[in-house]
């Protein structure tokens, strides 16, 4: 009995609903937010998914995202070329970055089989071996689930021998989270982590 | 020392992040995932905002979204003529629409000063009055908030007269919901709208 939506803002509604965390209902908001928003906020946003389609690469070093064949942070001879660090997903390249703790390179590893850059991290080593400076130091930032210790682990073992030392991020207690509510592998991973103060 | 953001990226947070409901660090989200999705589902979504925009229009009688100047509803021989519906927004007619109970027309008044289709509603009900088949039933379906409640109370001093019974929904406790966290001028007014049973 109901009218049917017209189909231009069922698309989009169902466009909006396809992104991770929005739901029908926010994708039903956000369609009519833009169909009474000023013209330009929706063909602003519509220009901004082409171009970063059409303008984003990954870096064929270190397959973090780019705007050019290699990115910002390989290409800087500013940066510590000893020190390579090992993510997950460009979103973790830019939670490190803000921190300014590291000066060094990276590598995106990608997750799940189809996407690791295994094979590329190690011929990585293999070549900074070769021309005479290794890495000194591979930092596995993978995340700490069981798919991220696996391919820390791995990573460790084929690492070995190429590179200075191999180290993992910390696990722990969050800062500002509270032991009462950690779950048991974070507390023992805390403990095991634990440090003369 | 971070490295900054590319260009094309930062525009596409940027114009997530203007949408409502949609924070800086979900708009980061949604853009990296964007990134590595494959490359049809950012066009699909860029597609489908400007189709919105192109083909989707204001209804020119209840001012509802259509895809033609008079939308589906409007057009709708089998809908029940006497009766006429005022609410704020189209998605306030969708939600209407899907409750199935409402076979009339609708009237989408707008809200604030600047989109009040009041005086469009009220050609409407001269209108119909003067070609002999007045509305029986003007319901005033506007939100049961301070500005909705003044429209309300406008609407039916400037109807009364022109249309046969002019009623308001309903306010009072939601189904599901809980008195003991009701406010109290939720709690007055379904005391006010009290029924026998």
């Amino acid at each position: 009995m109901a009218a049917p939506l017209i189909e231009p803002v069922a698309r989009l509604i169902d466009a909006f609903a396809r992104l991770p965390g929005i739901g029908p209902k926010t994708a039903q908001r956000l369609t009519y937010h833009l169909l009474r928003a000023p013209d330009g906020e929706a063909r602003t946003l519509a220009q901004a998914l082409v171009d970063v389609r059409d303008r984003v690469v990954f870096c064929e070093r270190c397959f973090n995202i780019s705007d050019a064949p290699v990115c910002g942070i390989c290409s800087d001879p500013g940066r510590d070329q000893t020190r390579l660090c090992v993510v997950e997903e460009p979103l973790d390249v830019l939670a490190l970055e803000r921190t300014g703790e590291l000066k060094g390179l990276y590598h995106v590893d990608g997750i799940g089989p189809d996407r690791l850059r295994i094979r590329e991290l190690l011929a990585r080593a293999d070549e900074a071996k070769a021309t005479g400076a290794p890495f000194e130091e591979v930092i596995i930032a993978t995340n700490p689930t069981l798919e991220g210790e696996a391919t820390a682990m791995y990573l460790a073992e084929r690492l070995e021998g190429t590179v200075g030392s191999i180290t993992r991020i910390a696990r722990g207690i969050p800062v500002g989270g509270d032991l009462e509510y950690a779950d048991e592998v974070t507390l023992i991973r805390a403990l095991q982590g634990r440090r003369a103060v």
